[in-house]
């Protein structure tokens, strides 16, 4: 069986994030960890849909780290606006006629016992189609399926409003096709206004007699369109780990490394500094004096300076800190904080932080959530950002200022400074230090 | 011989700290520290009185702390207005001829000598009534006593002006009236316009023949009037604790504990925190990862957050912090600091520091004094109080700002956020990252 | 030979950091360690010329040394403005006819090797005066020498512009003179209108067939000019010191000393303190608790506060320093930092900083360099400097603000505040932190 891993999205709901299929977990980017799973569950010959703003990269990638047990090819999607169709219809020529093909969303990460249950499902000869599905208990915006009593779909509604859903099991991007040829077929007569087309086609086979088999999974499943989704798949990846320390680490007999931490190659840990599992620390990172990280992951070249907290943060490569509070924060690669500068990470009233996409503001569901950053950003000392503020790439942040609302990439932003500079009449007595130097002895 | 605790203050000089009978010393309320003491001096019959705002209060701490000793009682003081004087009124139904009473203020925290002190003295035939009696050093805003040779008091003298005062004798308000029937007889038919219907009854008493003796006391004693004086009485109860920790708390053995600390069950303290005697930790605190505590008092269910300095501070329960300086402060209860929030606590001249009391300001003599706040207050990030400022209970504090001035209860205060944001024309050569990085290795 | 300290200079560009002869390294003002140092080179009879702003000070200030070795005395120069050649010029009574000196400015640091090439080449009969000269590989600022094949000075250029000099070879004012009342009948018969008499003389001398020899020097050598001259200094003494930490000092346990570090009489080091070396930490400094000193020198009765980071950095006499960065800065005795006080010591673009020194902007060199402070300055909390900035002495700086220029010598400063204060209509929700501590334990 083929597999078609489709990776053509353009992340724009993660803005300032960059591209999801390139971030680092465990020092290897997410779209590698997908083809492996790929790889781990026997598929041999994987193809990757790409977009031309990501094509050349997911070759570079992906050569770069040599997969020997799989045959990788790529496909470009041109147009990207026609979602999931188009990037089927982007493999016309790759795919044979009666060959089953799995799709799978570079989007959706899950337990690899999904694959599992979708062989078994695609084997099984009443099956026509499969599609991997989830209950949910909170209203999730995706696919919605209707089923019969046998677990046959009925109908797939994309996206119902909340509280017009028309069950509670949800698709996952994970689709086994056995007829391929006639999915593309389809799909090409089909066309639609909205971002359905390969929904609407999916109807269409349902009722002309296409079995569709709803193949329900309960392990972890988190789908990444929203910034605050890297903190879910953080998770889920750190939650596996054993404590791991690199014999090429260099670690202060007064450091502190509790539960379970990965350490690796060339990472220096200065004294007093603590690690609290689960934690992840990437290659050649320093992690200064008195540093604390914890339930955190940070990639390579990292140097988290004196007395700096990282908490359930997720840090890119080549990220630098002195004297902060970095806490339920993403920062993309190559950004720097002066010494003082705290992200705050709870609203004053303790209630969920939204967080603006795209011009709306969407409710993290989370009450504690930080900053999120593009990449080389620069920021000052002393300053303050509030809870789930996004900064754009390539923008530089004064010092002592309060960012409130996100900034735009390419900015640059000062605060205004007014101050009252007058003649010194103030005398300090020098008594009182002496009085304050014995009180200290 | 009957004891009468008066406890119907309302605290209004206290503010915004809640009734001082219920701050909690060494994991108990003051004025259950003060049953005690008249428990431990023999008192068996205990009358309370309190008032509107805080009978019930006083009725269910005092049932739940379940005092065997003694048989306690309670009297409703309705006029509020009307100090001593009405308190003792109060009482006229539940006092008996000829029996003697001792009149203790909830208010005035002694050494418990002065009740051994104060029995010794009533004991002897030749003292009518007894009142405890200290020499001061600097002028007191209270009653003055101006006695004879043999210690008979002539007059009293309620607050004279600073410089006025007839002697350096001052009123503790432990008071023995061996005939309370005949001083509520004659309290009942004095009438004055000022706050000193008791002094100036006292004065017809012994204007009539009675005798009054000053019982000299060279203990411990402070009044509980203004908030500074919460860390007198903090201190006095710090000075006498000896090192004890409870088997049930958590201790990482990279946290130091130096000197007299009391940490209580269910604490848990984490790697390299540091706790300096005397100090007490109440009930579930957690001091976490680096923070400092020195010479305070923190009661139940605190975080003390990372690398947070506590120092000379009192905090009530459920005070939340990270990051934080909390230096010669008063917490009250449910408070939260966002990180790099700073009390200030030396003026930049190191003068006394002054605090605005019901409209005016009051030198306190201390020349190291940070923040005093009520209940319910959040504080965001990086804010900055300066010396001697009080925050009202329920109020809401933004980040980055400065606070120097006192906030009302139940406000929520923001700064102005002024921005310019300009394109980002400035470059980082990625050169000068990997020169600094060298330099560190 | 007589060996002339020429110590008379103002320290102008210096400003704010007072006259650098008495800036303290290892325990000892400057102008000690070049006494000491001429000493070691075998001058027995030493002449110091200061001005009236510092005679008496270097005066007291040997006389306190009391050097046994040599015969030290002094000489006054009146006319600051005359330079070098008014230095000479003013011993004119003090210097016996073909007696040889070596005129050593106080302004230029130098290995000791120096003296050992100077007194050789001195005794070189064919030398007729002999010149330090280094070859430099940037412009600097100083006279220019160029010399025959046989090393012989052609002429003296005094600070061409960059690109104008004559030659790579720079003139270190240790200047040997075997007929120096030749010297001062040349000196007084010169007028320039520039600062460069002392140069034309020496010009007027080579012309008369004077034979002046430029004796290269390959080893350290650092003129004291401008203020981050100070950092060049204090590394070269920081370079030589071996590991030495006084039975008088108090170290916790739990402290930390890594590398070479001198730690003197009197010294508390606090639990979990780290100094990495090379550093110096003058009498009776206290380093407090989880606080970290890098590659600094810390002079005496400092106290360096909880969790304080000193970087790179020189701190003179008495500087209090609490919760804050001091990173690449210099600061003066006397001074006092609030919590969360932070120097910036990086612009956002990381390139090189520059300094106002009279008026214009002098370029460092340095991509990381903090504050320079004057005398007896306080600073509030959460106060952020930007980088090369200059505050005068005797000033006073508020909290919460940004000091983004050079702030003149006895000045208040503070931001102004404009405070939103609202009622408050949120509401906290109890559980919310029930949730949170949960998560915690």
């Amino acid at each position: 069986m083929k597999a078609v891993l489709l990776a053509a999205g353009r992340s724009q709901r993660m803005q300032p994030v960059p591209d999801k299929n390139f971030l680092m977990f465990l020092g290897k980017p997410l779209v590698v960890h997908q083809i492996e799973q790929l790889i781990n569950a026997g598929f041999r010959d994987i193809i990757i849909v790409g977009g031309a703003h990501n094509l050349n990269s997911l070759k570079a990638l992906t050569k770069s780290f040599n997969f020997k047990k799989a045959k990788l090819s790529f496909a470009e999607q041109k147009n990207l606006d026609d979602g999931m169709a188009g990037a089927i219809i982007s493999l016309k020529n790759k795919i044979i006629d009666h060959e089953p093909v799995i799709f799978v969303s570079s989007n959706d990460v899950v337990d690899g016992k999904a694959f599992d249950l979708m062989k078994k499902a695609c084997s099984d000869k009443k099956n026509g189609s499969c599609i991997l599905a989830k209950r949910v208990i909170k209203y999730f915006p995706g696919g919605y399926l209707k089923t019969n009593k046998q677990g046959f779909i009925q109908k797939i509604i994309e996206k119902p409003a909340e509280g017009k859903e028309p069950s509670d099991l949800v698709n996952i991007v994970i689709h086994c096709h056995k007829n391929p040829k006639k999915l593309i077929e389809v799909l090409e007569k089909t066309k639609t206004t909205k971002d359905d087309r390969y929904e609407v086609a999916l109807d269409k086979l349902i009722k002309a007699g296409h079995k569709l088999k709803a193949v329900e999974f309960d392990g972890f499943w988190q789908p990444v369109k929203y910034p605050w989704h890297v903190f879910k798949v953080m998770q889920f990846f750190l939650k596996n780990i054993k404590k791991k320390i690199s014999i090429k680490a260099e670690i202060s007999k007064r450091a502190v490394i509790n539960g379970n931490v990965i350490i690796e190659n060339g990472v220096k840990i200065y004294d007093n500094a603590v690690i609290n599992g689960p934690s992840y620390i990437g290659q050649n990172t320093i992690i200064a004096t008195s540093a604390l990280v914890r339930d955190s992951m940070i990639n390579e070249n990292c140097v988290i300076g004196f007395a700096t907290e990282i908490a359930r943060s997720y840090l890119g490569n080549n990220v630098w800190t002195h004297t902060n509070y970095i806490g339920d924060s993403i920062i993309s690669d190559n950004c720097s904080f002066g010494s003082g500068t705290v992200t705050g990470n709870l609203r004053l009233d303790e209630g969920d932080i939204s967080v603006n996409i795209r011009g709306q503001k969407v409710n993290s569901g989370m009450n504690k959530f930080g900053l999120i950053t593009g990449e080389n950003i620069r920021a000052g000392i002393n300053t303050s950002f509030m809870p789930g503020v996004k900064i754009g790439s390539n923008s530089m942040i004064g010092a002592g200022i309060i960012i409130p609302y996100d900034i735009p990439e390419n900015s640059f932003v000062i605060g205004k400074v007014d101050l009252e500079i007058k003649p010194n009449k103030a005398k300090v007595s020098n008594g009182s230090r002496e009085e304050m130097m014995k009180k200290l002895k």
